[in-house]
């Protein structure tokens, strides 16, 4: 397959970064995954703008990664929090393996600021590409990209 | 840990962000790993300015996912390519995780565009969340996030 004839309106990693292709929405999820739920906890350990913020939550609810739901604290008015949905959730490998990516690459001295681990036995957690048959995990070398049922081509120039 | 006391100036995800935390990066990248190296050939395959595919190349080279290489083919001068470096392949898990959820989540009728297989099986291949010790797959409910040596606290204000 010539990458450079391959059509990629359609591609699902362009269509994955218009929803979360920007570094606040990923550190949005990140909070999120770790527990902030409310727009004011998010604002403050975030430390970003209203209108970011706003416009963030405003586009991973509306991909369905985050839901609203309401809540009312004893003699306050009604307000609302931000919970991670199972297809939020599904973009765990993608948080963990950019957290690795970091830890490897771009740590310092002081080490990493968080282990994420295996309730069960306490093992270290790593976001690895897998073959699900086999359950190998596998190198880039040996993994292979072939045409799926979506691909459609476009002539090259020059 | 309460997540709303962590200072994250040292967060990995934020840290890997800086490098790939904007849309074209990642797509950069997705055509690094499908084998274009050349300027011309990236900036006719994504479509994109010259000033955007510059910087984000820039910043892939300074980061170290992006390796710069003179070739020079007869009678012509002598011109660049990319070539994606062993750290820019520590970044497919991500890579396949944005694929894998942008086909889960927001496929069409038509399927997907490609599909990753391993090459020694022909099976699937996917992006997963793993003990590093027992080899499970884990679900985010299993995982669990610990204090590294890099933690420090901030006071939580309100």
């Amino acid at each position: 397959m010539d990458w450079r004839q391959v059509e990629t309106d359609n591609c699902s990693v362009a269509r994955a970064l218009a929803v979360v292709g920007e570094k606040w929405s990923l550190l949005v999820l990140r909070d999120a995954f770790n527990g902030l739920r409310r727009y004011d906890e998010l604002r403050r350990h975030l430390g970003i703008s209203d209108a970011v913020l706003a416009d963030r939550l405003r586009t991973l609810v509306a991909a369905g990664v985050l839901e609203r739901r309401s809540y009312q604290e004893p003699g306050r008015r009604s307000r609302v929090e931000y919970l991670v949905t199972a297809a939020g959730w599904d973009l765990q490998p993608v948080v963990v393996g950019l957290l690795q990516w970091g830890d490897r690459h771009l740590g310092d001295d002081a080490g990493p600021l968080v282990e994420v681990r295996h309730r069960g036995c306490g093992g270290a957690v790593e976001a690895v590409v897998r073959c699900a048959e086999d359950g190998r995990v596998l190198t880039p070398a040996e993994t292979q990209l072939t045409p799926g049922p979506g691909l459609r081509l476009r002539p090259v120039e020059g």
